[in-house]
Parts: C-alpha cells; sequence; structure tokens
C-alpha cells in the first residue's frame, strides 16, 4: 500500500502509468526495471527506512523537531549575525514557488527575472565592497576565502610563483581551517600570521597574496593600505575577507588596495538558518574577471537589441574547461542572493546605513560601558563586534549571558566576544552589560569607534533598483515582475537530463521558513539545537540505507564540495594506508566537467578513459589507464546510471579492475533518481559518492542554488569525512577538515529532504524511480522516430533520461541544437539539457513527476519542431528566417510589420497551441558572444540614467 | 517621528508627497487637511492607540497572543469540522497576493482566474447538493439559512403568502438564534419543532416552508422525502441545511426534494479559524435562480467568441435593486470558495469520497463501542455526528474527553454531541471511547450507520477539473494559470473609489496561517482562545476610539451585516424606549444600494432623501421628509465623506436635524479611510456606524471576500449589539442576537487590522488619512482638465476619492464609460468604480499606498485615454473600430489579419507603454447579455467534453 502523498509527487496516476507501459510493451513497473536494472546491481530488500507518513503526520513530526531547537539570541559573530527578513520578501520570494522552483538561468531568454535580481546582487557587492566586478555568488565566507586563495595561485606572476600564502590570524576560525583544508592538498604553504601590524610581519620569499579580515573576526578595525601596499610590492594578491553591512560605513577594500573581497551576504536578509545556505560572495578588481569562479551575469542585448541579461564569461567555467576551470564551482546561491538584493533594494542606501549605525550604536555602547567599568578591549576600533579581555572569567560570562538569555562567543578562557546586529535593541545591551557585570556608561551619541580616516566617503548603491523600491506594494511589485519574466516548475516542465526538476512539494517546504528552524546560530551552545541533531541523524542514517553506505557528512553546501570532500577522503585513506603516491583520477570521457575540476582541488593528476561508441567505459582502455599508472592510481570516478543515461552492464566489472588496481570507486550520485530503492552504489563496488539532495531529494534548485552535496562513504572512509573546528559532532576527529563554513552546511533546507522520504517511505522510493525510469523510456519511445535516441542500454532501454541526437537534423536542415531548445520556449517549455555530454544533443529527463499530459505535450511539440525543421529543409522557409532560427518570440514582436516567411500565429502558437497558459519570454534569443565582448555586470550609477 | 513601517505602508515618500502638495499650492499635509475638513468636524486630541511598533515587533506580539491560544482536538462539531488544507493550496492562494489581493471580479475580462475557480466552486455545491444552481459562496451558513427562510418567503404563492416558516429543532442552535433575530423584523412567524417525524407535525396553516438540518446539529440522518412531499404539497418551500462532505455519501437534498440548499464549505480544506471566514453556500432547483442572494458566476462569451465567465444575473442585486433587492449580501467569500473548490479539485469525488468514509468509519466505531457498552445514542443513523446519551453525566464526559486533550459538544446535562472529521484517527476515537469508560468494541468493516436507501447513488464531480488534478504538480500549475489570468494589487492599482484598495502587508498577513491562530475551534471552552480574547478586545477598544464610539461588536462579517446590525440596535433602541413605531429609514438619493437593502431587512420602510446639485445633503427635503414621516423617523443613514467623495459641511446640520426628530444618525464606514486620525464619526453627532475592515484596515478583498464589518455604536445603543447563544461573552445580554454564524464572526483574519493600527500607531494613521487625501485631490488636479471633476467640496477640494464625470465625452465622441474601463486594461490598469454614485462616471480613489510613479502612470493613462477618444470624435477612427470600442485587447488578437482602423501596437502599448511588466487580459470584452440569456453556472459533466 503506497502513502498517500506518493500520488501527489508522481505525476502520472496508475492509468497513465499502465498506458505508458503498453506503449513499451510491459506489463509491469517490475518488469521494466527488470528488463532495465542489471540484475548484477539490483537490490533485492526493501530500503529499511521508516514507514511514510501522512503530509499532516510528517508536518506534526518536523513541529515536535522544531520545538526541540531553540531560538535564543545569538550575539556570537563568527560570520553570521541575526537578521529581519523583511515579510514581504520571504513570502515572495522564498516562499514562492515562481522563484524556488526555477532552474538555473542556462536558458537565460526565460530567466530574464532571477538574471536581473542576480545582477543587483553582483551590483550591491561591487558598490560596498568597491571593486568592480562581483560574482553571483559562491557557496559561502570559508570557501569563497579558499577560491580567493586558489586565485592568487593561479594568477601569481613569475616573483610570487610558489609562493607562501599568509592569512591573518584574526580571521574566522572555520575559515582558517577550511584554508588549511584547502591548501594542502594543492601543495600551497598557508602561513597564520597575526596582520594587525600592517606588513611588517609578513615572511620573506615569494609571496602568493594575503587573505586580511576586515574587520575581523574578533571585530578590530584596521588600516590596511599599508599592508595592501606591501603585498602588492612583492607581487602578491591582496584578498579581505569583510561584510557587507559594515562597508556601509568604513572605507571598503577596493579603496584601500584589495584586490578581491570575499564575504557572506547573509546579514543581509537572510535567516540564520543554522548554518546555511546563504550567498557567499566575491568581488574583484579590473583584469581578474576571468579568474573569478563560479557564475558572473552579465547584460547583453538580444536579436532585437533589447537589453538582457546572460551568464557571462562561461568559457571560465568548469563545465568547459574541466581539470583546467577555474574552480569546481558549478553553481551559485541564487534563491538567497536575490533574497539578499531584494533587502537591499528594500532598504535602500540610507536604510542599509541606518541598520549599520544603529548596530554600530549598540555596539558602542556596550563598549563604552566595558571600558568605564575597567574591562579591557582586544580592539579599540571595531564596527560591530566587541572583544572583551577578562582573564579567566570568559567562561563565567558567556554562562552568565546565557543564563539571561543571550548567547556570546567565547574566544578563549581570557576573551568574550559580542557581535551586535540588526536585530540587536538596547534590552539586549543591558542584559550583556548584566552578564559583565557593568553599569550603564554614557556614550557619545555621535562617537563612532572607528578612526575618521576609515569612513566609507563614496557612495553605494545609487542605481533606481536600489532607490525607487522603497514602499511594499513597489517590492512586491517588482517581485511579481520579475518572477512573471522567468519559466520555473510552477508553468511546466523543465525535462533537463542529469538535474531532476521534479516535484518541491509544500509540506516538505514550509518548515523551512518556521523560527525554530531558520532562527538558530551555527554555534549557539548544542542543546539550542538538539531538534536538528535527531534531523541529521534521520538523514545521514536514512540516506546511507539509500546509498548502501556506511556513513554519510551533510555538510558540502554543493554537489561540487560533496565530490572534493569524497575525493579528499579517497586521497586521506591512501595516505594513511602509506600509499601518497596514487595521485591518479581516472575520467570517462564522458563525466560532468566537475569531476576533472575537483580532482584537481584534489591534488590528483586527471586521466581520461574513453568511452565506447555506445557510451559505456571503454574497459579495453581502462586496463590500459589502469597498467599506465600502476601503482599510482587513487580513484576512478564514474557517474551510475551514465551520464549517457544508461544501465551499465558493466559496472560491477570496472569496480573489481579499479579495486584490483588499488584504486577507490568513486560514483557521482547526480544519477540517483535512477538508483534509489533499485540498487545502492555503496553494495554493488563503489567506495563513496555524493548526493545531490536538490535533484533526487526535492530540495528545490531555487534558480540555480542552493543545492546541496552530501558524501557518503564505505567504512573504511568514514575517518576521513570532512568535520569541523566548532563543532566536534559535525564529523570524525580524524577528519580532513570543513569542506563548508558550516558545520552541518545548508542545514536549514534539510527539513526538505528529511520530509521526502519520511512521506514517500521505501516503497513510494522505489516506484517514484519506477516511474522515472518509466517515463524517460515513454518519451524515447515516442520521440525516437523523429531523433535517434543516443545511448540505450538492455532491451533498447535507458534509465531515467534519454539521449536525443539532433546531429543528423542539424546536418541535414542546419537547424541547430540552439534553435531547437529556443524553439521550445515558444511552445511553453524548457529546453532540455544541451549538447552534454555529447556536443549536437538534447538529453531529456522527464522525472516521476511530470503526468502523461506533460510529457506528450512535450513529445508533441517535440515532433512538431521536427516538422517545422523539415519544413526548412525542403526549403518552405529560408534557413535564416523561418520560426526556429529566430525563436523564441516575445509577445511585442508580434506588434509591428511582419516580414517574416511564417505568420505570427506560427510563431507563438505553433501547433496550435492553445493561448491557455501561454508563457511569453521577455526578449528574443540573446546575443552572448556580443555581452561578453562588452561587459557588463553592475547597474550603472544613477547619472547613467539622467537624460 | 513616524514608525518605521509607515514609510513601507504609504507609497508616496516625502519628497514626491511635497511634489504632490506643490502641484496642489498647499506647504503642508496639515494646511491641506485644514482646507478639506471643516474645522466642525475635526478631532482635535490625537488618537489614544498604543506607541507603533516595528514589523518584528508587531509580530512578535501576536507570537505571544497566539501562544496564548490551545490548538486542541475539537470533535465539536456544530457547523466547524477540523480539516487539512493542502499545503500546495494555503501556500498558492490563501498565502498569496495574486489571490488575496485581488478586487471583486466587476471587471470580468482581468477575473477570469478566480471567476473560473468560484465556477468550480458552484459546480461543487450544486453536484453535491443535486440542485442545479448554486451561487458564488454566502457569508456563512447560518445567514445563508436566513436567506433561505426569506427567500421563502419572497417566493411564496398565495396560498403559502403570511404564512409561518418552519425550522427543524435540531438545528445548530447559532442558526436558530439568527433566523429567530431575522425573523422578528420582518414579520415572518418562525416556529421551531422537532421535524424528526417527518411532515407530520407542520402546523395547520399558511406555510412559508420549512428549513430542515441534513445531518442534523446532533448528527441524525433522516429520510425527508415525506417531509419535502407535504411540504410542496401546501405550496412550501424546503430549504436543506446540510454538509458536503456527508453528501458525498448520503442521498442529496435535491434528490428527496428540497428546492434549497445551505451550509458551509469550511471542512473541505479552510481552517476552523476560529469561526471564520469560510464560504457559506447555496444552491436552487430550476426557478430559483433569480432569488438567489449574492453572486452568481456564468459562463458567457467574449467579442470574439472566447467562453468567458462574469458575473451573472446582476439585476436581482443590491446594487442596482435597492430596497427591492434579493438580499443585503453584496459580497461573497471569495478566497474561501476558491480554496474548497481547490481542495475539491486535488481530491477529486474519489478522494472526497474516502475522506467521507473515513470519517463516518470512525463515527461508526464509536458507536458500535458506546453501544455495546450500554450507552443509549439519540440517532440510529448518523453520519460523522453521534449523540450519545448519558443521563445527568454530560459534564462529567466532556471533563474527561478534555483532560484526555479531546473536546467534545455537550448538548446539554444528559447528552454528548462527539463529530469526527478529516483529521480523526484511531487515537481520537480511542480517547473519547476512555472519557465514557467504555471498551472498544469489533464495528463491522463494511458497516455504515445509515440506511441504504439513503446512499448517495448519482456521481458528482465529473469535470475534468476535479478529475485530472491529482498531483501537487497539476494543481500548483493550474492555481498558476489562474492566478495569471487576474489583475490584482500585486500587478499595479486598483483606483476603486469606495473600496479603498490599499496596501495588504505581508507582516499583517502572515499570523493568520499560524496553527495557533488557524486551528482553533470556536466552541473549544474559552481557556483556549485565551489570545483571541485579548486581541479582539484591543481591537474593539482601539476601534471605539478611533471612530469616537463607545462600543464594537466584530462579529458581523460584512459590511453588509454591520449595517444590519446597527440598524437592528436603532430599531430595539426604538422600542425599548417605546417608540416601536419608528419605522421610516431615510437614505440619501446616493447611497450605497445596500443601505436601502439592509433597512428592509431591519423591518425598515425606505425614504429617499434628495441630494443636491453639488451632491450634497438636499437639506430642504431632509426638512421635508422629516415632517412628513414626523413621529416615525427610525434613522438616517449618511456615508460620510459622501458617496461623492466629498467632506459635506452639512453632516452636523443633518445630525442634529435628525435627532431633533427623535431619529438616530447611521454613518456608513465605507469612507472611513477618509477620517481615521481626522475626524470621528462618533464624536461628530453619529450614533453608529459599520465599518469595513477589508478597505480602511487593510483586509484584503480576497478577490470578493472575505469581508469584515464590525458596527461600532454610542453607549446608547450598546445593549442592542449582536450577541451569540453559545458565547456569552461575544456580546450584551440584551443583545439582537446573533448576526453572524460564529461569535467573532471571521475572527481568524482580525489579527491583520490589530497588526496594521499596532504598526501604524495614532500618527501614523493619521498619515494615512493625509496621504489618502493628498492623492485623490493630486488626481483631481491632474485629470481636471481632461475630465470634469463631479464634486467638490471647500476650496475645489475632493475627500479620498473623486469623481471624473466621463458624460460629456459620452455625448460628444460616443466613448463609454465602459469603454474608458475596459481601455484601461490595456494600459494596465483596474478600472476604477464604473457608475457609482452617478451613472456615466468613473470614481477614482489612489489611497495612500501608492507612489506617485503609479498615480502618474493612471493620469497618464487617463490622459491618453481621452486623447483616443478626441481622435473618435475627430473621426480619425471609426466609432465602433477604435481602440477604445475594442478594449481589451487579448494577446492573441494580434496574431491574425489586422484590419483596424488602429495598430496593433496601438492596441496593446497604448502611448509607448513599456512592454516590461505588461498583463494581457485572457479574453476580449465579455458579452453579458448573451450570458444572462444562456445561463450556465455550473460545468458541465465530463460527458460534455468528449468528442
Amino acid at each position: 500500500m503506497l502513502a498517500e502523498f506518493v500520488a501527489r509527487h508522481i505525476g502520472p496516476g496508475p492509468a497513465e502509468q499502465q498506458q505508458m507501459l503498453s506503449a513499451l510493451g510491459y506489463d509491469s513497473l517490475d518488469a521494466l526495471l527488470d528488463a532495465a536494472v542489471p540484475a548484477s546491481i539490483r537490490s533485492t530488500e526493501p530500503l529499511d527506512l521508516p514507514a511514510p507518513g501522512s503530509e499532516a503526520e510528517v508536518t506534526a513530526a518536523l513541529r515536535a523537531l522544531a520545538q526541540r531547537n531553540r531560538v535564543g539570541t545569538p550575539m556570537i559573530g563568527l560570520g553570521w549575525s541575526r537578521t529581519h527578513t523583511p515579510g514581504v520578501i520571504r513570502r515572495n520570494v522564498l516562499e514562492s514557488p515562481s522563484w524556488y522552483t526555477a532552474y538555473t538561468p542556462y536558458q537565460p531568454e526565460i530567466s530574464q527575472g532571477r538574471l536581473e535580481a542576480l545582477f543587483s546582487f553582483q551590483t550591491l557587492v561591487s558598490d560596498l565592497t568597491a571593486l568592480p566586478i562581483a560574482g553571483a555568488s559562491l557557496l559561502d565566507e570559508s570557501t569563497a576565502a579558499a577560491e580567493a586563495m586558489t586565485m592568487a595561485a593561479r594568477v601569481a606572476g613569475p616573483a610570487a610563483k610558489g609562493g607562501v600564502f599568509v592569512v591573518d590570524a584574526d580571521t574566522h576560525p572555520q575559515t582558517l581551517a577550511l584554508l588549511a583544508a584547502r591548501a594542502e592538498p594543492l601543495g600551497i604553504p598557508l602561513q597564520v600570521l597575526d596582520l594587525a601590524d600592517g606588513g611588517a610581519a609578513l615572511p620573506e620569499g615569494p609571496l602568493l597574496g594575503v587573505l586580511v579580515s576586515c574587520p575581523s573576526s574578533t571585530g578590530g578595525v584596521r588600516d590596511l593600505r599599508a599592508l595592501a601596499e606591501a603585498v602588492h610590492a612583492r607581487g602578491g594578491l591582496v584578498a579581505a575577507a569583510t561584510d557587507l553591512l559594515a562597508l556601509t560605513l568604513l572605507t571598503p577594500p577596493g579603496e584601500w588596495g584589495a584586490d578581491v573581497a570575499v564575504g557572506s551576504a547573509q546579514r543581509l536578509g537572510v535567516p540564520l538558518f543554522f548554518g546555511g545556505p546563504h550567498a557567499g560572495f566575491m568581488s574583484v578588481r579590473e583584469g581578474l574577471a576571468r579568474q573569478l569562479p563560479g557564475r558572473l551575469v552579465g547584460l547583453s542585448r538580444d536579436a532585437d537589441g533589447r537589453p538582457a541579461y546572460r551568464l557571462a564569461l562561461q568559457t571560465r567555467e568548469q563545465h568547459i574547461r574541466r581539470d583546467k576551470a577555474t574552480s569546481n564551482i558549478c553553481t551559485a546561491q541564487v534563491l538567497l542572493a536575490v533574497v539578499s538584493a531584494m533587502y537591499a533594494s528594500y532598504h535602500g542606501p540610507e536604510g542599509l546605513r541606518a541598520i549599520a549605525t544603529r548596530t554600530h550604536r549598540h555596539a558602542v555602547e556596550l563598549a563604552t560601558a566595558l571600558r568605564a567599568a575597567g574591562v579591557e578591549l582586544a580592539h579599540e576600533h571595531f564596527f560591530d563586534t566587541v572583544t572583551a579581555v577578562v582573564p579567566g572569567r570568559a567562561d563565567e560570562v558567556v554562562g552568565k549571558a546565557r543564563a539571561l538569555g543571550v548567547d556570546l562567543r567565547r574566544v578563549d578562557a581570557d576573551r568574550v566576544g559580542v557581535s551586535t546586529d540588526e536585530t540587536t535593541t538596547a534590552e539586549h545591551v543591558e542584559l550583556v552589560r548584566q552578564a559583565f557585570g557593568v553599569q550603564a556608561a554614557e556614550a557619545r551619541e555621535e562617537a563612532a569607534a572607528y578612526p575618521a580616516g576609515l569612513a566609507r566617503t563614496s557612495s553605494f548603491l545609487t542605481a533606481p533598483v536600489f532607490t525607487d523600491l522603497r514602499s511594499e506594494t513597489d517590492l512586491l511589485r517588482y517581485l511579481r515582475r520579475l518572477s512573471d519574466k522567468d519559466y520555473a516548475l510552477d508553468r511546466g516542465m523543465i525535462p533537463l537530463g542529469s538535474c531532476t526538476m521534479k516535484l518541491n512539494a509544500t509540506t516538505e517546504l514550509e518548515p523551512i521558513s518556521w523560527p525554530e528552524f531558520a532562527d538558530i546560530h551555527p554555534f549557539q551552545p548544542s542543546e539550542d539545537s538538539a531538534g536538528y541533531a535527531e534531523l541529521t541523524a534521520d538523514l545521514e542514517r536514512w540516506l546511507a540505507e539509500i546509498t548502501g553506505y556506511d556513513s554519510v557528512s551533510l555538510q558540502p553546501n554543493a554537489g561540487a564540495q560533496g565530490e572534493l570532500a569524497g575525493l579528499l577522503a579517497i586521497r586521506a585513506f591512501h595516505r594513511a594506508e602509506g600509499h601518497g603516491e596514487r595521485d591518479v583520477c581516472l575520467v570517462p570521457a564522458s563525466a560532468h566537467g566537475t569531476n576533472a575540476a575537483s580532482a584537481v582541488l584534489a591534488g590528483l593528476r586527471v586521466s581520461v578513459v574513453a568511452t565506447t561508441e555506445q557510451g559505456e567505459i571503454d574497459l579495453d582502455d581502462l586496463r590500459a589507464k589502469l597498467a599506465t599508472h600502476e601503482g599510482r592510481v587513487a580513484a576512478i570516478m564514474l557517474t551510475y546510471p551514465s551520464t549517457h543515461g544508461v544501465y551499465e552492464e558493466t559496472v560491477g566489472e570496472v569496480c573489481s579492475l579499479v579495486h584490483e588496481a588499488g584504486g577507490q570507486v568513486y560514483v557521482d550520485g547526480a544519477n540517483l533518481n535512477a538508483l534509489v530503492g533499485v540498487a545502492r552504489p555503496g553494495a554493488f563496488g563503489a567506495d563513496v559518492s555524493h548526493l545531490n539532495l536538490h535533484k533526487t531529494f526535492c530540495i528545490p534548485h531555487g534558480g540555480g542554488g542552493p543545492g546541496v552535496g552530501p558524501v557518503a562513504v564505505r567504512a573504511h572512509l568514514a575517518p576521513y569525512l570532512p568535520n569541523h573546528p566548532l563543532a566536534a559532532q559535525a564529523g570524525p576527529e580524524t577528519g580532513t577538515g570543513p569542506i563548508s563554513a558550516a558545520p552541518w552546511g545548508s542545514a536549514g533546507i534539510l527539513p526538505i529532504p528529511w520530509a521526502y522520504i519520511r512521506l514517500m517511505g521505501a516503497e513510494g522510493l522505489r516506484r517514484a524511480t519506477s516511474v522515472a525510469v518509466l517515463s524517460a523510456n515513454y518519451v524515447a519511445a515516442r520521440l525516437r522516430e523523429h531523433y535517434p535516441v543516443l545511448y540505450t542500454g538492455r532491451d533498447g532501454l535507458v534509465a531515467h533520461e534519454c539521449i536525443l541526437d539532433l546531429r543528423p537534423l542539424t546536418k541535414a536542415t542546419g537547424v541547430t541544437v540552439d534553435d531547437v531548445a529556443k524553439r521550445l520556449i515558444d511552445y511553453g517549455f524548457h529546453a532540455p539539457t544541451m549538447s552534454f555530454p555529447v556536443a549536437g544533443t538534447l538529453m531529456v529527463e522527464p522525472t516521476e513527476s511530470e503526468d502523461l499530459r506533460e510529457i506528450d505535450r512535450f513529445c508533441d511539440a517535440m515532433v512538431a519542431i521536427r516538422q517545422e525543421a523539415d519544413a526548412v529543409a525542403e526549403g518552405r522557409w529560408p534557413a535564416g528566417d523561418n520560426p526556429l532560427a529566430r525563436a523564441p518570440h516575445p509577445a511585442e514582436s508580434l506588434v509591428d510589420d511582419w516580414d517574416r516567411a511564417y505568420t505570427r500565429r506560427e510563431a507563438v502558437y505553433p501547433g496550435g497551441a492553445s493561448p491557455e497558459g501561454k508563457y511569453w519570454p521577455p526578449v528574443s534569443r540573446i546575443d552572448s558572444a556580443w555581452g561578453d565582448r562588452n561587459l557588463v555586470c553592475a547597474c550603472p550609477p544613477a547619472s547613467a540614467f539622467e537624460e
């Protein structure tokens, strides 16, 4: 008996499933699976998971967990601050399916809303840091710092090459630990130094650069101009870990000489979320744009000359450059970056400055009282964090504060840190004073606790988007206008191969807004997060059961981080076994580009294994590569089912060969949606996998993040999972250090997969997999005669996705993959995955959540497009003037003179499509190259808008 | 110092306000108010309200109130049942601005989404009750029953005329009390009888009809065919108070002979909300459609022949028929009706039947156990309510159950009612058994506790909208498609005169979803609603302060109900004073149609007072009417500022004249948005007002409901406010009985006005009023040269709205009010109020929430439309073929041959409007008359969709 929710999650009902099975010639889902999945990897036992609960029961269970968390008053700092998320933003971004169910904006014509919002985010970061190029967000502050470090190594000139990278000792401990964990496999000499005195302390010899915190982790505000000059003089890069709110008052990094700024935008409106997800950021000076990791949104123009946004400089990225990429980052934190950008629009420059001033004022009041009582302060100059020196009394003060309801930072036995924020009130300051046992003292109203020379003098956020949206009505309408431009799952199918765009059910999503999940600081005492502890323990156990591994770490906050964590575990394992020489990572030619990029970051050399014409790993080449690298093979990275969407028969043999050669088997979990309940990688031969909870386990894609990429390992690798310097429970003592800034990564969205697993139960999960496979095969069967299906396995079956080969069509008609993808927009669809893993193809993954009507609508559209292409081939339409070449068609294209070879109706209601529910793209085809030649990545200042 | 939130609520910032003031020639808001508002009515003291809180503070305060409520397990019945609101519906309807900020669908071309949803609601009610015509919802079950009673009186043939109306004694007590309260002023003899034995008990003499409950209040399921026949034989009307969920299993009223069915759709997915709001319903047999009170959605067609929905048979309604109307109802419960309709789509017929079967099964299990233990049951046949006869032990059993966490109904000292519902579990049944002290007994699995002859055999909900949306993905996309068709405040301005479409801030709205507000049964023991008690007490006090009255009742759940309550208080006062003969209600010619309709329902005769050419009450005619009706005048009903949008100077004199004549002064609070903080009706001469919390106090219009219409009175009328038979705290012992089914009416949405008042504070509220007046005058000033402003007060100023006279334009050009209204859609606006209070005019109310950009955009559109009209007048465009006559223009109109006198661009991007954010109406101008001639008010069955 399937749980009630299963019918909500799975699109095709029983009758539709039967109809699809009949079309394929199978009697039952089981018969189909038996045919498609090799018996050698099939699981025989049902998954040992809790019995499924109804939506009401699971909601009640999550409420019970939530009640075991405690929303306190954390004044702990360390990179997380409480903030008020404006209700209008929470409701209309964080809680709006039109934002959270959107995909990464790879199809920019149907992503203008979130691209515009990301452009605002970039402008926000660029303006506040005073560095001209900011990316569309990174995963968190600590990994952004690591990216700065690797950038320093990459761009180092001859004098700096091979030099040391110096980190300010007064940097957040999790960042220090993460930098250490990243530097070691890359062979970057890392030195942690007290940089309070400027450049004097810098070591001799080649210098890659420095990372300095401003304000520092314990709150110090320092003049860093001399340091920057000294580093530059030696050819090094200056990176600043900074705080956007502070920069409304303080001289920004770009103005004192930093080349790079990194940090977290969390305090701009994003809940604490027990550590994540938040938008990390990075901005750079001119000249470093092509070095920027992650995504960059730029302004370009469409075929009609309209301004239009799209991802810029894609050639830097991992999916193109593979092991030569600037980074393994392949996602961003779009949803959270949008929240922070809208928070900036909501408050505007004056509002942000007012919040910063109030925050600073509370810190000054506290500092004044402490000083008046003779308490020494660690820093004369500060913004929001006052570190008090109370020799031997830190525990006592922290304990007293906690008894009064406020949590402070115990820096060490002698020092206590107090961080104020947007939500701090006079009462909070009073409680902290009580904890220190000091009286109030009059602070001078106008006094600022930083030198006049470090006060910000330049303007910021002068673009209209930051000055014109002050009322809630204005912001509400702006958010609606933006989201109306975009196509997300709330409009229709997003059949993206390898991305598993399935239902993100409301019952799964609602709890993340509850204060007891949203408003917990990651470093509150652990008894405040007992609910989270139970939830993460459950989830680790269930994911281990589902994947057949022994241990799981939830810390990686993106798939690429999970990959890196897995590879670092493999590396550490080999070293512990005395095989530090094993440094070769075998990667099949068809692998995700990230695999190779991650391997490089883990200090491994990439060796490519060929794939056969059938798309399988070429066993002969594998044997040859194993022989070539004998004794040096660290691992192979597979994807299963393969990136070609096929259950390869030979996977067992691949695993055996690599194991025999002393290597470890890494199975990329990208395609786990074809395995859950059917086969377990940990049981069929793999040693480690990362999962993508934002694919298989229903975390929404958020328009391009957040993702969650746990790493799952067999027992022998468990000692080498990530851990965390500030949370012993977050990983093994022998672990490889933090892979993310927060102990449990993006903990705040883990209620989503928890709810999904509880709602579906073992049988429901298996059913979802079965229907995902059924739907993919149904699509393949329906489209096969119109487009060759490139790879298939046994019985001509695919797994959960299929690759449609457009190369013959392109050759015959000139119609490209791009044309088809853009034309699908006119039909009301998001394009499938383009040209991955094979150029000139489309990879379609319908998932189990699309019902037969929608799948048929998609197939009908693809068939109709094929007929349109034939019309071009037959010369009925000219090559350059047909609805494919000129797709997509915005509404505006209809109004003026029409001199095209096809009709307006053919353009926008093709195949007799109903006007009902028509999605109108706001722009026509975007010229991406033009934008890269004329790079614009942030709003021009207001003056540019004057006539 | 204004509260922070004030700048979020009020659209124009300080600079914009200054710019608008300058345009009008005033230095300050105070100067403008001094000029506009007669000194004689101005308040001098600031309002005595709590200091404003920030959004975070007010949210925290509401959380504290919420925590004083207790979500229990109410198995009380009495017309309210717990239900699971599907998350996808909560998030995407109840919590979605695109649904809740919409206005009443008077402009059907931009309301097709909610009209379609209401059409589904009508189909749901019609199918389940098996009566062909169902309305688009009524206010609640008890008032729907009262409407059935007055319908019986209206349609009575000669034999029945003047006869008695009989009510089944086993009807919910609040319905019995409300019927009594309504019947008395109308002179309808009401008799409460035990109808359990069919028609035998019916009294001799003329019989208007009966209202019978099926299932009955205590749960009995009876065969009512004989009763129906007996009543029909005597020419009476048979009305059934029924339960939609029960009707999935039981013979529906339409099949056993009922002419009318009424009830509440609450249990179909709408939270308990401590009593309201919910969608009441009424359906009727053929022949009674024109008698149906409230709104009716019908299918018609647009100018291009597309099917299109719109409100049907408008000529029945109060705004047209005034004192001849079928009812004073002028709103519906659209938002809640949409929720219930979508709940039916989500579950479908099988799903609803499964829920009903489960619910019934739990009741059967309980009954079996009670019977086995020798406990007598009040009814052999039942659906979900088991009433146990426990002589003398009712309090004990109810008390034990409460101790176990379950609340039951104490029917009387000897009887306990237990109602099961969708959320009931075996554990709940077990707890109830414990409370009765009985053991479990095996119930036969197949046993139903109703006779086979009363089982439903007919099918229902066969239309695709109820059978094809089973997955969450499907429903999500359907909701999105519907809402995309509609224009609501989240897209742009809705400048509806007299309707005050202002910001509905998220901070005000969020709390109503919290379980501690949403999931409280109105008849749980009062300690479970301590938070509500404080909230309602606060709100009553604040509203009294704002209006200058002494007492407030929050019970009326719509403005019309507030009106009726106020008039009933006046009537009761006169009778208590020994002046029962005072039965004349003076109503100015310009009054809202509802005023007259309500007066009739209060047993008053309407006498119309003329208005002068300046739009003011004609004092001479008033004196004449007072003389004519000397000694008989009960009251005058004014609107202030007048329905012409002017602060009349003479209001004091009017009050005095009526008072001198012994009458009471009723001030309709529709225009309170021009008074808050500036003048108080209770202080300047009025005795009673109703308020519209959905206008002035930010409850969203919900697409046409819910509304909340509290009544506020001076002390001498306070003893005659509504009260409630089941909640002594809800009103004075001497009160006039219930005016709504629930003690505090739509309690569940009262957190909204509570939050608004707390966020704004006295000064903020006054500022809102000031800016509302400023904006209206700015619009008047900008448009005056293009359209005459019909009425103005001192200094040529209007109050918070202005009337644009289109009659000269129509005369000169043939362009009608309708043309302008529809053309505004092409410009991206909702039309202003049409032809009220003067035919051929538009009444514009910008409210304080629209910023200057949006106001100017509107004025620019109106000016451009004037120019378009001139072009028609000048013959540049033919009369029938111009963008005005053919407005609005759906996107589809662009694609085919274009043989119009104007261009496509002129059609859809007029005045060089930007395509950015363009709203596309889904249909062109709707032919309303055609639909009335071909009335279709419910989905055809699935067979109609077969080809």
